[in-house]
C-alpha cells in the first residue's frame, strides 16, 4: 500500500475505532501488554541491530541512551499501558445537554479527532506510548520514528497491530511510516488526515506547520523566561532559575533568559553567576548586566535563541511591564516564571504573560504532563487554539453534537407553532 | 496603519483585554449599546448609501434584505448586546486544578485566544454580533465585511471602537480591514493572529484555508444528509425530509441529499416526490429511484454536490451500514439525520457518521447556535478539533496552566528528596 492508502485505511477504521466499546479497547490494551512482553527478546535483537548500527555511524552519546531499549524500558512501557487502562473512558462522556424542546434533546458528546499523524524522535518507548493513547482515545494513528530507530519501531508497530486485530480491533488503526518522503506524502493527505502532532527539532516542526494544510499541534520553540522581581526572595530567585536552566538543558522547558528587576540586579547577578559557574554555564547579558558581572554581551538575536545548552541570556529590565513586554516580543508561548513575594505582581504576570504556562515562585521544568499529573503526554502545544501546554488524552479527543427528537421540524419553530425552551438537562447521552 | 501594523495593534491590545475586568468588559458593552442607539440616523444614513449602491449594481433581493440595517434591526442587534452582557464571565473559570505537591497547586484557567481575525458576509448585524462576543470573551478582533455593507459598515465599527475607547478598553482591539487585498494581507500575519473565522461561499473559505497558516474555524461545505431507514415512521420521514431540504435551501444546513433504506423506497418515494413537487424541488435519483419516481439522473457529481437550492440528490441503499458509508465518503462532515423507530439503529448511526452533529428524528435545520441554545453564533465548524458544530463565545476561548509554587524546584523531585502528590484540589484559582 502506498502512504494515501494506509491513511485511507487508517481513516475507515477510525470511524469503527470511535465506536469501539472501553472493553474491547482495554482488552485489546492487555493484549498488546501481554505480546510485548512475551516477544521481548526479538524487541531486543531489533534494537540491538539499531544501537550497533547507531554506534558505527557515530551516533551521540546522549542519542545512543535514548534509542536503547532494554527490558527495564519494556517493563515501563508495559506499566504505561497499565496506567492507561485504569483510566476512566475518555470518548462518550456529555459536556452538556440542553432540552431544545420537549422531546427534542441536545447533548454534546466527546469523540475521539479520528486519524492522527504522530512524528516522534528516536525513543522507541514514544511509538508505544503514543499508539497505546490513541487507542485508548479510539484515534487511528499514522507514526513515523526516528530512522535510528527503525528496526525497534518495525517490530514494535508489528506486535502492536497483530496484538490488536488479535483482541479484535478493526485493522488499520496502526500504520507505520518509514522514510521521510513518506511524511512529505502524509502532509499532503488532509482528506484522511485530522491532526499532525510532530515532535523533534524547532525547523522540522516548523517545516512540517509550513507545508501541510492539516492541523499541527506542538510547539517549535520553547524559549522560556524566569523573571526575578525586585520582591523577590533572593535564595528562591537564584534556586528557581537556576534549576529552569540546568535541571536538564536540552529539554524545551528549560530556561534560556533571565530577566532580573533592575533594583536586585547587583544583589542577585553575583549569586546567579557562582551558582550557574558550577554548572559552566555561559552568559550572554545586557549592557547593565556586564556592568555588574563577567560574561559575553547579548545581542538581539540572543532574545530568540533557544540554546538548549549550558547557556543562558541575561536581561536587566526597569520593572515588571518591561519583562512581560520582553517575554511576549521574544519568548514562543511555552513557560515563563516568576519569583516574587508580592502577590499583586504575580496575578499581573500570569494574567499578561501570553503563554501556554505561567508559573510564580517555582522552576519552568515543571512544565509536563508527567509533573502536572496528567499521564502520558502526547506533547507540548504553544498553539492557541484546540489544546495548549503539555497535552495528554484529553488533547486527542473533540466532541459532536447529538440531537435526539420525535419527528420536529423547523418550520414549526419559525412559524411559531412550537417554541423553544432551552433548558439545561444536566443527564448523560443515552438512547 | 497598514495591515501588519493593524494587526501588531490588534495583537498588543489583546494582552490588556485579556486581563480586562468583567465590569470593565460589560459597562463597555453598555457603553457600545447606548452609543449605536444615540447615533441610529448617522448608521441608517450610511445603510441608505449602501443600499442605494447596491440596487444600482443590480444585487440580487435576498441580499439586499440582508444588507438592510433599519432602526428594528439596531434594537435587534442591542438587544443581542444587552444579553451577551447578562451571560457569565467567560474568562478565568477554573477547569480544573490539581496539587503536585505541598505548596505547589496547578490550576488550568479559561482565556481568550488573542487576536481573532474575521472575515464575514453582507449582513451589518454580524459586524455588531462578531465584535461584542471578541469583547466579551477579551479577545482584538480584525474584521472584514462584505464590500456592499461598506459604508455601515464603517460606521458601526467608528462606533463600536469610539465607545470602547471611552469605556477605557484599551485601543487597538477592533480593527476594520476594508479590501480584499487587505484580507490578503491578513493572511501572511500568523505572528499576530491566532485565528481565522471565514463565513461565506465554499470557495472562498476553502482560499482562507489554502492561502494561510494561521488556523481556521469554519467550514467549507454543508452536504447534509437525511437518512430514512426501513423502520421509519414513514410520514415523519417525510416530513423531516421536506423540512430539511426546503425550510430554507440557501444555508449550510440544508440537506442536500435523501438516502432511502431499499424495503421502503417503493412507499417513501411517491409520498416524497408529492411534497417536494410542492416546492418545486427538482430531483437527481439513482437508477434504483429513477425507476420508482420520476426524476433526472444523479451522477457521481450529484452526491459531492451542495446545492443551496431547489434541488436535491436521491440514493436508495441497501442497508444503514451503506448509508453511514455513503455519509462519510461524500458528505462534508457537517449535519447528518437518521429517520428511524428503532434505537439501536439510531445509536449506531449517531456514533458512526462522521460529522459535528448526528440528529435523530428531526430535521438538519435544528443544527445551529440559536437553535442549540449557544446564544450568538460565530460560525459552523467542520473542524475536527478546537470546535465543531455551532461555536459560541466558547469557541473563542482557550486556556493557561497557571502553578503557583513556593520555591520549588525539579532537582528535588528527580533526586527524591520530593515526590509528587497529584491530589485533585477542587478549587478555583486565586491569587
Amino acid at each position: 500500500m502506498n502512504i494515501s492508502q494506509l491513511a485511507q485505511a487508517a481513516k475507515k477504521a477510525s470511524i469503527q475505532l470511535a465506536a469501539t466499546s472501553t472493553d474491547a479497547k482495554n482488552n485489546a490494551l492487555q493484549h498488546i501488554a501481554k505480546k510485548l512482553k512475551e516477544r521481548e527478546a526479538e524487541i531486543i535483537a531489533a534494537n540491538t541491530k539499531d544501537m550497533e548500527r547507531s554506534s558505527t555511524e557515530n551516533l551521540e552519546a546522549p542519542l545512543l541512551k535514548r534509542l536503547k531499549f532494554d527490558s527495564e524500558k519494556i517493563d515501563g512501557v508495559i506499566a504505561g499501558i497499565h496506567s492507561l487502562i485504569a483510566l476512566p473512558e475518555p470518548v462518550g462522556s456529555t459536556l452538556c445537554s440542553t432540552e431544545l424542546d420537549s422531546g427534542l434533546e441536545l447533548y454534546k458528546v466527546s469523540c475521539p479527532i479520528g486519524v492522527i499523524g504522530v512524528i516522534f524522535e528516536s525513543r522507541p518507548d514514544a511509538l508505544v506510548q503514543i499508539s497505546s493513547l490513541c487507542l485508548k482515545s479510539g484515534n487511528s494513528v499514522l507514526l513515523k520514528g526516528g530512522s535510528e530507530a527503525k528496526e525497534t519501531n518495525k517490530i514494535l508497530a508489528e506486535i502492536i497491530k497483530s496484538a490488536s486485530i488479535e483482541a479484535n480491533i478493526e485493522k488499520g488503526w496502526i500504520q507505520l511510516l518509514e522514510t521521510r518522503d513518506d511524511v512529505n506524502e502524509m502532509l499532503a493527505l488532509d482528506e484522511y488526515i485530522d491532526l499532525i502532532i510532530p515532535r523533534g527539532s524547532n525547523e522540522f516542526v516548523q517545516y512540517i506547520m509550513n507545508n501541510s494544510n492539516i492541523p499541527v499541534l506542538g510547539h517549535a520553540d520553547g524559549i522560556c523566561h524566569v523573571y526575578i522581581d525586585k520582591e523577590a526572595d533572593i535564595d528562591m530567585a537564584v534556586d528557581v532559575a537556576v534549576d529552569s536552566k540546568c535541571q536538564y538543558v536540552a529539554v524545551c522547558n528549560a530556561a534560556e533568559t533571565f530577566l532580573i528587576h533592575a533594583d536586585v540586579a547587583e544583589t542577585v547577578l553575583p549569586k546567579l553567576a557562582d551558582k550557574l559557574a558550577e554548572h559552566s554555564v555561559e552568559i550572554f547579558g545586557c549592557d547593565k548586566t556586564q556592568k555588574i558581572i563577567s560574561c559575553s554581551p547579548a545581542t538581539e538575536q540572543s532574545w530568540k535563541t533557544e540554546y538548549l545548552d549550558y547557556k543562558v541570556s541575561i536581561k536587566v529590565v526597569a520593572d515588571i511591564t518591561e519583562a512581560i513586554n520582553h517575554i511576549n516580543t521574544y519568548g514562543s508561548g511555552h513557560t515563563e516564571s516568576i519569583v516574587t513575594k508580592n502577590s499583586a505582581e504575580a496575578d499581573l504576570f500570569m494574567n499578561l504573560a501570553d503563554s501556554g504556562n505561567v508559573l510564580w515562585n517555582c522552576s519552568t521544568r515543571f512544565s509536563d504532563g508527567f509533573r502536572y499529573g496528567l499521564g502520558a503526554e502526547v506533547g507540548i502545544s504553544t498553539n492557541k487554539i484546540h489544546a495548549r501546554g503539555p497535552v495528554g488524552l484529553e488533547g486527542l479527543l473533540i466532541y459532536k453534537w447529538k440531537l435526539k427528537g420525535t419527528g420536529q421540524i423547523v418550520s414549526d419553530y419559525a412559524s411559531g407553532t412550537a417554541e423553544f425552551t432551552h433548558n439545561p438537562l444536566n443527564k448523560n447521552f443515552s438512547i
